[in-house]
């Protein structure tokens, strides 16, 4: 059995996660997320962002948080920019235009959009015979691990505002953004500077759950008719707050995106070391080295690990992702073999 | 704390499921139910169900069931039979209607279709201005907890295969009804005897989880991008896998289904010993006593249940609603309590 | 060839219209419906509603205004509520449900809905598992020629203002409606009393025509993108501008709605004089008689009607349509072939 | 008032067609395509395209035959392929989208796919989490005027079938297309190396009008219905046919198309004389001069025409189109006009 760096979805829950939900097996609660747990794991969220006037939903999963998200909030003419390498645009199988929308693409700059693409993007979308761009989507950190600065957000985030579109930020990997070396943006940001944003749980000790908090109100009428319809009502919605609850209780949810850093750091700094050139320099939870063909048979006999794009015959761009499961042994196993390549 | 008989999906798992998860915790699993244990939970049930043929995907919740089977299988113009009860019809907030498609209803009897009513729709449907019926859509045990017969099943399906209409089973009830006493219907005959049909998790010792499974290979083409695209693929599938896995490895689907059918009756009949008249005399895990509203007042001070239907001002049909997690002691109290109304 | 009574949309255009389309065959003008003709059109239909603050929009059938204005206006979550009976429920292959929304039904009382019928249904829908219905679909005439009076139009449009639901009335025959002998309701009292309604062209003099308009602002916001994306903005748009305008300059509206019920009414009286029994009394431009199979056989030697439904192996209720392009000796040649039955 | 080379649907009908609609206006026919001139209309197309297996739906406008096959042939997860400036894609309001399908692009090259590029889309969506691609849509003419020859067809449809995609041909400019003195595909061909295609009446001489030809029998079941659906049944569809009748019965398809484009060659060539570049060398009935800033305004003091692209701040890309309404003595003003330039 290979030691996995393939995703960061792979095992189970963070114990402290998991052993609440068999403390609290046996309780009776509400359904549909009408619950005590569900309240107090909002409550704890909005303190944390410090912004009592957001909503709150839990989601299992995070094609699910956009696509109903996407769907509520758009009237049928009105499309999503995103850049190219947008999971909305390019893996979540069509599911926003399966609600009817069109997803509007801008060149990629490390993952990232540019205000400029967006405005341009905006400039030729004049008229009724075209649809018209209401709302901007990006993740944080990206598909491909970067992170949006604070000057950045705040300044797209404006430029949304006065052009009357709609900010949202897919944070299925927030945790290991927010906690990385080089952020400056916190969750108090992401409840100023966005109209809504998901922190995500699947890839951060979670069993499943996405919790969307909605700041602009205006977005949050009759919510959860929406969520209904597209199944993303959990009947055992308690589930989610209990798991949530723990995140953010003992400060859980920075310790795991601290670990997953840590070791994602450690990693990366090993391949630096051994002169393998990096796709990008990464500060989150998923490092991209290119490796040879050798390198990467090399490798591949005891590691799990994901094959990002080929340059060439002889140049692969590999994925490696840490999450709080990953364990500092297997590390170290890892870095071992990497000085050996 | 009230006790409750609200409904079966207010706990966690049985004992049993849960110990399983916390003991696979660590391990590392291939995501999107690719895994081992979703394979070996597979295996299982096509083995009880004696179909090798069949094919099974696990969802999280029945809404999302309902919602993917019917949009992959219809085309735009094609409409599903239910009855004005059925589950999509009412109580998933248009969830079909939102994959584009029409639900057509009949008259209940008893929560059940009629061949005769079905018939007339399909009579009444004869040109391109109109929809197309396309498949019938029935629940067992139904939102009444009544079950269909075994001859009531052929004859539906015989009707179904003879008008090219699809046949699918909700079944989110279906551990209930297959082991009521009055049952005749087996797994093995649903998978004779429907084109697709799912065996509820959520409502039947699962944290969550339906096991759809398609008997008609026609309608299993690209089942999983559908699956994708609504928001169904759960990123961490192996839990679903862990979980069907244990329910049918040691008969444990059948022991809750007893479990929860024996708490039932023994409730029901302290109503009938009490001379209090029942809405349907159910065999499932649902029971639906005729309170007067002296009696209502009296259970409501110390019980979790349900108002099925105000008959009139003192008359009130009630539910309760038994599960894996029901405790012989609740239920001598709520038994104690019947006695003295 | 048989002299048709079947429908009112069987022949070209009332000779005033066409000879206007030939007139301005070779000018140039502006497509998808910015042109001057379609600006006097809307000029002269706003004098006629006394209502210089609503929008019309022409579409080319009536299928797609539905559909439009309904996708326009409604959430995702929200449903159309109509009687059996109507248009949208039955009669247009699942289109509104296409767009993603529930029709709602409640029964028909003579083609028509009842306030109470409504409000049962607005109380049944009362929480997110559930769509919520928020417009109410009426024709006039109805599917069956009935009228709604004023009084009911303006107590229902006071309903659905205090209930939060849009009124919007599919007036496809409208023109017949508001000529017939019996009704109380003019095109101003359509502007005042409901959030908006079509003029009918198609079965009314137009080669192709309906004419939208939205008295409600709040549902104006963007539609013509919508059109467009719905394939409802004709690119020669001016073709519906010179019709509507020839329509509207000189009451031939009123003309054409006259002729068509005093035809309608004559046949109608031939019937009575007969002793055959009528399915309803028609004051509009459709009529029901019920005729035995041997009488249907008869007339049928002839003249080209419908069957409206089969009450017994002996008893038909028919249905005779006329409109602008009925001939006096058609008609008279009707007359006297009931008369010999 | 202006001159206009804006565009090809700025006129009614060309006088041959308005002459027969006069003519039977007041026949009585059968409703929604299926009365007898539909029928003769559809055997002469068919004889044209020595085809007879094919089947042939008349449909007013493109967004509206555009949409509805592309909704009636595409289960939910697949997407068609078209290049980035495809009508599909840019101007018709996301209508596509709208009915649940992702629009995939591709560079353009000379307003041409390139199946090189679909290549590399099909390899690049392999799994579930992406959309499937299952047609390639292209327009002949394409939006800027460029044609496919008789090589490119076969080879994209080999490719095609090869590859399990359908084949769908934008025809809105077919006429001027299968005239073009370059062009060597004939309608004859299109029957045989595509799965539908259709023939464009709106933008050549007809009031309104689209031919949709499947070729491919598997894609017709049913089509009727989702025609119904989309609001693009007509109710008077026999405008529809005696139009096309008239376009095919004397090969005035080809007339018209000649017509359109010999005077957009002799425009055109004006601007070549006079040094003007050209944005691409056209042979149909769009042509795209570079002109200065004052060029273009000389010419807009008399002329209707478009700006297709701004280049700098000095030269702007502008469109000329001619149609079966172009008079000789306007180009001739024209080309007077661009003399003096």
């Amino acid at each position: 059995m290979k030691i996995s760096f393939n995703n960061d979805y792979s095992e189970g829950a963070h114990p402290n996660i998991l052993k609440k939900i068999v403390e609290k097996n046996l309780e009776s609660n509400i359904g549909y997320g009408c619950d005590d747990y569900c309240k107090q794991a909002r409550d704890l969220i909005l303190k944390e962002i410090d912004c009592p006037t957001s909503k709150i939903h839990f989601f299992v999963g995070g094609t699910q948080t956009n696509l109903t998200f996407i769907a509520s909030v758009l009237r049928p003419h009105q499309a999503v920019i995103c850049c190219e390498s947008g999971h909305i645009n390019v893996h979540e199988t069509g599911s926003v235009e399966a609600t009817g929308h069109k997803v509007l693409t801008t060149p990629a700059f490390l993952g990232k959009v540019k205000i400029e693409e967006i405005d341009k993007c905006l400039k030729y979308h004049q008229d009724e015979h075209m649809v018209m761009p209401k709302m901007v989507y990006i993740s944080n950190s990206t598909e491909i691990g970067t992170l949006y600065t604070l000057k950045e957000l705040k300044k797209l985030y404006a430029y949304c505002q006065k052009n009357n579109l709609y900010l949202f930020v897919d944070g299925a990997r927030l945790g290991s953004a927010i906690t990385a070396k080089s952020n400056d943006v916190t969750l108090k940001d992401f409840a100023k500077y966005c109209d809504a944003f998901y922190i995500g749980g699947t890839k951060h000790g979670l069993l499943f759950g996405e919790a969307l908090v909605i700041n602009n109100n205006d977005l949050e009428e009759d919510f959860r008719f929406i969520m209904k319809q597209k199944g993303a009502l959990l009947a055992k919605g308690f589930l989610l707050g209990i798991q949530f609850k723990e995140l953010f209780v003992n400060n859980l949810f920075y310790e795991i995106g601290k670990h997953e850093n840590t070791m994602a750091e450690t990693i990366q700094n090993a391949f630096i070391k051994k002169e393998i050139e990096l796709f990008i320099n990464s500060n989150t939870n998923q490092i991209f080295p290119i490796l040879s063909k050798k390198q990467y048979d090399e490798l591949d006999k005891k590691y799990l690990f994901s094959i990002w794009k080929k340059l060439d015959n002889n140049r692969i761009i590999t994925r490696f992702v840490t999450s709080w499961a990953t364990k500092q042994e297997d590390v170290d196993n890892l870095i071992n073999d990497i000085k050996k390549l």
